[in-house]
């Protein structure tokens, strides 16, 4: 087996700052980003120096470890309400990804699980586990890797639509993680990237990503898969997620939905990578999963190359919901739960005996 | 009836040449380019500088009538072999709209039907008949919208693919000539605008035109209409089309394809706008058509504001095409064609009759 090798690492601890390869200058420039508070891990994660779901959970994991440190000097009435309002401006970056929250979660009870520790020692407690939350990240990638690729054939033409690469994660990716391991596997693979308007993740950061590996990857407009389809150019889609309702309804990046859709009409399997704790059971369906619009000025250009005429109206909306009904099946760290599971009564069950 | 007042000339005669908005520069600059030849003309089809079916249609006459006056002072066997090179350089501009077939059909025929006439008389004609096809466009546009108003209801919220618009003809526009006409008759409408990746004809041309007129237009990125629709958000589609095949399956811009196929779904009327010269009844299926790939550069990017990687394979399919089940009506200047006409035996019949 030929072990992949990622050039790129997304989070990486310097010994007293998490740094953020800044995804909003990529391909161009390889450039990091160094957080030492919650406040300037909530700002990367607004601003989108760090983004994918699993990465913003890492991100804001290290985020809450960070403020834990800086504040272990002070009160402990002051370390609880300061430490408590870093969980609430991390909260409140970004709305979509449930990992953000999960991760909030998993820290929080972490705390309050060692009352009787220093402040010091708690502190330390917190930096371990935002480690442990970044290795556990790769090796789920990794397992969700080695069972997605038992369902791509040899040869397969497979498209993805914005990143869920390495870089979307702490390493190797959820859907380009499933790509990695079936060529670690021994098959052969081709890759379309739909571009992803407006920031271009597809364009910027799929296709680099691949690249820095020499995966074959084609790049296309969001645009042009339905086309592709329509002529057998596409044999599987595989695409990441942001977060899954308890039906199996999928959210994920604007322009999934369309991708799903299309590929239902022309018989082509619909695969999403899904890490557990991207699954919140606490939805029933995807109707209820918030939505963010981010702002007008991302849909009327690039950075600084602007485009669209002055005074347009613009929607932004950053996610959309694809019913469980499109999905073929979701690859998880525990195995693969098949469309004919989410249809009979979506994910409770096999969470449950997952998560144990 | 309010007239909505177009601001927008696409072509038009300065007495010596045909100058044609330039609409790679559009929405912030106005500039045109003046042709005087039928390479001229050939080369701004080829780069963009004028686009749009029933356009390139217009302009190509003009080419030849063009060519025609240069060559008045030839000798007649001269005339005749670089009249000919003038319509083969023309037709090999660009593959997919049929309209430039038509046109240049259309001026052919008219060319050997005065055999008896000197050239200056000649080029004279041809100068005549350009006029008329460009007359005559506007006026079908018109009897288009009209036709196509009655399909949408008050408050409606429309969405359109690329730039169907007066700057995809003579003037008035195919699909937003049809929410012209709405206009005009009282009916208020919303526009989404998609944007159109990769040469951006809805930002840039769509939004713009819509814009001059104070119609409501609210842009979007090209992966978005289906969120849209699954929200209730979208009434009806429009758009105008490059060619429909003798069962009324229809090439239009790459991603046309994938918007039937979404509005199929959530049971929203697709309509296509479609004048009589746009349907080439030579061909019998969509499969026919041919579809252009155009210069990798344009998915790279947009002018000088590249964003992909070095290296990455691109495809560019400028077209696609939606089968005739998912076209809910053509609309033509002769009428309405529905779904259940197209799917009993195509557009034969009706042609024949509207055509006489």
């Amino acid at each position: 087996m030929k072990r992949v090798m990622e050039r790129v690492q997304t989070l990486r601890w310097n010994g007293k700052q998490i740094e953020l390869i800044d995804q909003r200058l990529l391909p161009f420039r390889t450039e990091y980003v160094a957080c030492d508070s919650a406040k300037s891990v909530a700002g990367a994660i607004r601003d989108m120096v760090v983004r994918g779901a699993p990465a913003i959970g890492v991100a804001a994991a290290y985020g809450i470890a960070l403020e834990a440190r800086r504040l272990a000097g002070t009160m402990p009435s002051v370390f609880a309400e300061r430490l408590n309002e870093g969980f609430n401006i991390l909260a409140a970056s970004r709305p979509t990804a449930v990992n953000l929250f999960w991760a909030l979660d998993r820290m929080r009870k972490l705390w309050l699980s060692h009352p009787d520790k220093s402040l010091k020692e708690l502190s330390g407690i917190l930096l371990q586990e935002a480690h442990a939350i970044l290795d556990e990240d790769i090796g789920i990638n990794r397992k969700m890797g080695q069972y997605g690729a038992t369902l791509l054939p040899d040869g397969a033409k497979v498209l993805t639509h914005c990143n869920a690469g390495a870089l979307a994660t702490a390493g190797h990716g959820t859907a380009l993680g499933v790509f990695r391991s079936a060529i670690e596997a021994g098959k052969r693979l081709s890759v379309f990237a739909d571009e992803t308007r407006p920031f271009l993740q597809g364009a910027r950061l799929t296709a680099w990503e691949l690249l820095q590996e020499n995966i074959p990857v084609t790049l296309i407009t969001d645009n042009m898969s339905g086309y592709l389809m329509s002529r057998g150019e596409i044999d599987a889609v595989v695409v990441g997620t942001d977060r899954v309702a308890a039906n199996g309804d999928v959210a994920n990046k604007i322009g999934t939905y369309m991708v799903a859709v299309l590929a239902k009409r022309h018989n082509i399997p619909f695969y999403v990578a899904c890490p557990l704790s991207t699954i919140d059971l606490s939805l029933a369906t995807g109707s209820d999963i918030p939505i963010e619009e981010r702002p007008a000025n991302e849909v009327k250009g690039f950075r600084d190359c602007h485009w669209a005429p002055e005074g347009v109206a613009i929607r932004n909306p950053a996610f959309d919901v694809t019913p469980a009904e499109l999905v073929t099946a979701l690859v998880t760290e525990k195995g693969i739960v098949t469309n004919d599971t989410l249809m009979k009564g979506g994910l409770s069950g096999f969470v449950k005996n997952g998560r144990q």
